[in-house]
């Protein structure tokens, strides 16, 4: 008997016939005589349809409030599901995340989860119930809702995952595995029959929709088995696991990120501490930043400019705009008319000649470069944001990794 | 400073300008100085789409998946209000019903409150804010979600009202007060200025659609003081207390309720036990019977017909039908072409004039009677559902009620 945790997002459980779908497909695990645990996304549009209420209140609702208004979206889901269940013959129930012992640090709408209690889960699981566990929130020590933000509900099934030290951990989206690129630009991508955490870490961090960067962060750390596989059918997936199998090509992928707004610091004093200033002030406000470049000083000043999720653009300009002058900077600009493109693959640093091939594919593409950045494993660019097809199609050409 | 309990119903909050217009008659209220603590029921009809969701994958969904599904409805209310709120330039905060102490018993779907701990909301006030609750909800010991049922957002008011001493409870509805008949029915219906808790009580549970019987059996029992009003106007409404004043009229009203169904258990032995055997099993299902009448035995059997609210109509003849053996009856018969039409005043009984005044208005409007219930303050009549409002008009007439 294993222990399966399985997750579907948004699309698996959009409509009445999509919840009887993965139904049977959760009850046929469960009697082939594995325990399961469920982790459900809001159901399609909910989510967007609680925002656009919110919005024709507020323009401006408190974190918290959205957390407890959103929250209900996976609420239903499993509520749902778990008659649905029981209408295929199963036993079955329902727990909100704070009822599964998710508790979480108090950053409202992108909370961490601090701590898992799976005691109720596991009595639930002992006493032969299918355990279905809403994604994306948790509960903080002030017991109010918190939610996880972006790609929550993947990180709620690997910590579950984690906790419960499950066997595996199964993610149904509406694409069968983890590409080469992504299939809906580049025509001939493959699907890659696994990869690695750290380079799914980079693809999940560099755009690819498949899996959030925490999730992946989360699986590593726990060894947790990853299994990435569309809920619309029967296809294999792709196993995401501590060492993947040697593949020949050296690249994995390549992927994008169309979600991320360009904010630059002007004319801060070149002094020292001036980055770490800022810098700890986004983190303290829970904002993640993921590309930083530096201007070279212009007489005694630099400009700093970084990249961040483009949902947070807002809150990160009022943020430095309120400390101008305690960061010693003039103003500060943005856009959100950027992406970021990347490639993916292990051992890329001892290949000098890879950057070098994605830049030519890109200047042959007539495609200007913003920002660099560099890893172990990875190269991004930042584009503009109109150039991102273009940009993706020629890489993976120029790599030749089409099927 | 009074510390004021104000209850929104689902109409009052039924789209944005509805919460608005709410949020202005909260927030003026705590700026002349009050404390204020709201409770709303679902967005007009969310409940309603809720259980057509739930019917589309199940027809008989678990009552505690219900629960955990329904319960939303009230606590996107809350988030929402809570904006709205903060949008006047008060400070507020959302609770659900676990996070206001609200501790149920576990019969899901009609659960019970069994203890109020008020100190998260108590803080909450006392640090300025204005504290809107999720009606109609609780948590039970096992940490699951319960709904108190009909009339459930009511109860929590009156409970929430009655845990924090507060001095007044508001229950804002889309009519501005109870009225001696629904005037949608009587056009020369007249408003009360007040009544008593036990007329009220009796009004309420014979159908009166203002106020939920169950919350002013709670109001009476802490001796809270209620004020039902309209939320789309500024009239006075009707208060509901102690002891009202003397008023001319001693007939209060004719309330009607077409909720109701008929159960008959056909051919129960005449022996001691047998209606104890019928009604202890309700009670243990948490299913209240209303009128209860036995037929005068033939031979050596009798029949027990009595009503229950019609949305336990399945689940009551389930039961009994499972139970029949052991009950000792041949059958159960059932309707819910039935509706109840009755009137209410202190010291009815001792004017017996009354009874008859009530049924000769029933005969000229050629209405036959079915079962009859008399208590100190009222007098029910159970009569053919299509025939509810010719009822209620020649009633009302026969005693004069009109304005």
């Amino acid at each position: 008997m294993a222990l399966i945790v399985q997750k579907y997002g948004g699309s698996s459980v959009a409509n009445a016939q999509r919840v009887v779908d993965a139904a049977k497909r959760i009850t046929e695990t469960h009697k082939q005589g594995n325990q399961i645990v469920v982790v459900l996304s809001a159901q399609g549009n909910t989510t967007d349809d609680l925002i656009d209420q919110a919005h024709e209140i507020s323009s401006h609702p408190s974190k918290r409030e959205m957390d407890m208004l959103l929250s209900t979206g996976e609420q239903i889901s499993v509520a749902i599901m778990a008659m649905a269940v029981a209408e295929q013959g199963c036993q079955a129930v329902s727990l909100t995340g704070q009822q599964a012992g998710i508790q979480t640090d108090d950053v409202h709408s992108h909370a961490r989860i601090v701590e898992l209690n799976g005691d109720r889960v596991r009595k639930e699981l002992d006493s032969g119930k299918i355990v279905i566990v809403a994604g994306f929130q948790g509960m903080n020590e002030n017991g109010d809702i918190a939610t996880l933000g972006r790609g929550g509900s993947d990180t709620t099934a690997v910590a579950l995952a984690a906790a419960l030290k499950a066997d595996l951990c199964e993610i149904y989206t509406d694409v069968d595995g983890v590409y080469t690129a992504d299939p809906r630009i580049v025509s001939n991508a493959r699907k890659l029959k696994d990869v690695s955490f750290d380079e799914m870490l980079e693809l999940a961090s560099l755009g690819a929709r498949v899996l959030h960067n925490r999730s992946v962060e989360l699986a590593k750390k726990y060894n947790v088995n990853l299994l990435v596989r569309s809920s619309l059918n029967q296809n294999g997936g792709t196993i995401v696991r501590e060492v993947a199998e040697l593949e020949k090509m050296m690249i994995k992928g390549v992927a994008y990120d169309k979600d991320i707004a360009r904010i630059s610091v002007m004319a801060v004093r070149d002094i020292p501490g001036v980055a770490y200033q800022i810098f700890s002030l986004l983190a303290d406000a829970g904002i993640n930043v993921d590309i930083i470049l530096q201007s070279i000083g212009r007489g005694d000043t630099k400009d700093i400019s970084f990249t961040i999720a483009r949902d947070q653009l807002t809150d990160t300009v009022d943020l430095i705009n309120r400390n101008l002058e305690k960061i010693g900077a003039k103003e500060v600009n943005f856009t959100h008319d950027v992406a970021k493109v990347s490639i993916v693959g292990a051992g890329m640093a001892n290949h000098p000649g890879v950057a070098a091939t994605m830049f030519k594919a890109l200047a042959e593409a007539d495609i200007n470069i913003h920002m660099i950045s560099t890893s172990e494993i990875k190269i991004s660019c930042l584009i503009r944001a109109d150039e991102v097809e273009k940009a993706v199609a020629a890489i993976h050409e120029s790599f030749s990794l089409g099927g």
